[in-house]
């Protein structure tokens, strides 16, 4: 079965439209993940998902095999039931909040032994294991588990790191035809990430040996993790030479709206970054002319939405003065509306994208979009 | 213009059901207030107070001036627009807010002298700011200022104190009639605050002397500040008499599903009280069949709703399994559901005593109810 399918390309850059098939339904890429680490876009609920338009969102295997554990997971037969959201779930395999455990972990060619960031006991996780939870979890697509190294890393820590990477992958891959059938109805998809760290001939040899192995998407790891912006888009737009153009291309803790535009010009379809939940929690709002802080005390009399230029929930009836005092005042309610109305910009901007591809004008909206996004109100 | 009709009284109680009419409209007691200290009833947006079908809640005239303050709320034309809330706004005076003060306050003749909780700056409240104040949020129904004496007091205190109450009570009233316009659109009611501690002939006398100075209604306070039971519920019973029957009659910070049934019994309209969402936020369900806290570990596997009897959104989409889940992983969601369904389980409750007394079945529904709501699951 054909999982992935691209039904558009822009005439002047690489973007495309696809549509990515899964067992919980069919998703139009390019595609944005919010972060729903513990099985909850943190803030919001199910209901305002479906409002935004959410088709997917990434949960992750490390937090979810300590809460609510795999027992819970398996008497509910799986995330999808336990939170009662019928579309699409991904999961990270983990390898992401193992690297930044630090002093927490030691990693084998077996695995990763790790120490609870709750109560410090002792875990250990194997390749075979996080498809197994990954199973548990039932999540939609899947990754192997991958060590992100950090930045910056020597080049040989990055190139026998990314040879584990490699290894554990087709591990991954075998535990994972061993518990998935083909032609099930409950079919997963399983990504193979890229690492390599910044050096080019790293991504290169990791690209070619992933994609060897062969995954139903190919997930670059190990950017955006405080590299300098002109390392991150020289990966991205490198790397992107060795993944097949026919599968899903998702470049993993992608959320700056430059980046976004960026990936997606040189071909890449998913993305997913916790900044629009995280940073709307601190206050902050992505608007059509740029990111405000709404504890910025000039708010505080300002009738006016977030965003003129949004019609979201939020915007239709909130003004910046009220979300403001909710701020100022330790009033919950303001986190989630920060958090709402950014993931709501975030599936518009996905979708201004697409129509742009569709339209074959993406460089030129491209264009347009940031320097709006640039200019300050 | 009549602002309460009582429409039924209960063939073998004092219960009654009453229209009580403002300038956001009409709306039935008995009437529970949820919390909405400053503009926001914590963790809940308009839109779902809306769906969980409260019609009135009570904001603070204290918390108010100090956030988002006067010139804000001047500029929107009054907390109302400035929330975007076309229903009931009941505000409380500050009283009881000074009086949780102690430290920081000095009470004279005049009014009251207390520091900010926020600066530490210093402020004076006299009865008439109080109303003006109470003008610009421009809430439907307005209380005077009085002195809340904490429990225990002595007597001659609570007697000084009492005095006070009564000449603020008509310096309140004089300010309000020279504000507030005679048959205007935009009328605000009046409440007068009786206190006297838990002394029978203070309570007498300060009833006596605020329902003469006349009042669209009359609340009782200085309840439920820590005095046992028996002494709240013969303060309760013993006052009402002094109450004219004609009007509606609130007593402030009562939320204890017994206590509630209590005072209405008695021939009390309105209630309020921020147990609903503050024992929400710290795990506590209320249901038919008594409280239960949500952070428990047996709920950790518990696929029923939090209550099988209720059909508010929570319970129709959430197990108590995912709402422990929220709760032990710290995700706000968990607070905000656990406050939808408690503020809907008192509105639902409000709702079946109507129904009661409209049956005259008051006493009998009373026993039902205590009866299941009193045994554990």
């Amino acid at each position: 079965m054909k999982t992935f399918e691209i039904i558009k390309k822009d005439k002047f850059s690489k973007a495309r439209i696809g549509i990515l098939k899964t067992k919980s339904g069919n998703i139009l890429t390019p595609l944005f993940l919010p972060v729903g680490t513990l099985g909850v876009v943190k803030t919001l609920s199910y209901k305002e998902l479906e409002e935004i338009g959410v088709e997917a969102f990434i949960s992750n295997t490390y937090h979810l095999y300590f809460r609510p554990g795999e027992e819970v997971l398996k008497k509910f037969g799986g995330l999808h039931k336990f939170i009662n959201w019928q579309k699409v779930i991904f999961t990270d395999s983990g390898g992401f909040q193992v690297y930044s455990l630090r002093e927490l972990k030691k990693i084998s060619q077996d695995g990763v032994e790790f120490k609870s960031h709750i109560d410090g006991s002792l875990h250990f996780f194997t390749p075979e294991r996080v498809i197994e939870l990954q199973k548990i979890i039932n999540s939609d697509v899947a990754v192997c588990l991958d060590e992100c190294v950090e930045y910056p890393s020597e080049y040989e820590y990055a190139k026998k790191s990314t040879e584990i990477t490699t290894l554990w992958a087709k591990r991954c891959k075998e535990k994972f035809l061993e518990i998935n059938y083909a032609n099930s109805d409950n079919f997963q998809l399983l990504f193979g990430i890229i690492q390599g760290s910044v050096y080019k001939d790293l991504r290169k040899k990791s690209a070619q040996e992933i994609v060897n192995i062969d995954f139903d998407g190919y997930a670059l790891g190990g950017v955006s993790v405080g590299e300098p912006k002109n390392l991150l888009q020289e990966i991205v737009s490198y790397t992107v030479e060795f993944i097949p153009e026919d599968k899903p291309r998702y470049v993993m803790g992608i959320g700056e709206i430059e980046d976004i535009w960026f990936c997606i010009e040189n071909g890449y379809d998913i993305m997913d970054c916790v900044l629009p939940t995280r940073n709307g929690r601190n206050g902050q709002a992505l608007t059509s002319y740029g990111k405000i802080n709404i504890k910025n005390s000039k708010f505080s009399v300002d009738e006016s939405p977030l965003d003129l230029e949004c019609d979201c929930y939020v915007c239709k009836n909130y003004s910046r003065a009220l979300i403001h005092h909710y701020f100022k005042s330790g009033e919950l309610l303001g986190l989630r509306l920060l958090s709402y109305h950014n993931v709501y910009f975030m599936m518009n901007l996905f979708k201004k994208i697409r129509k742009a591809i569709e339209n074959n004008s993406f460089l030129d909206e491209k264009k347009k979009f940031l320097e709006k996004f640039n200019s300050s109100e």
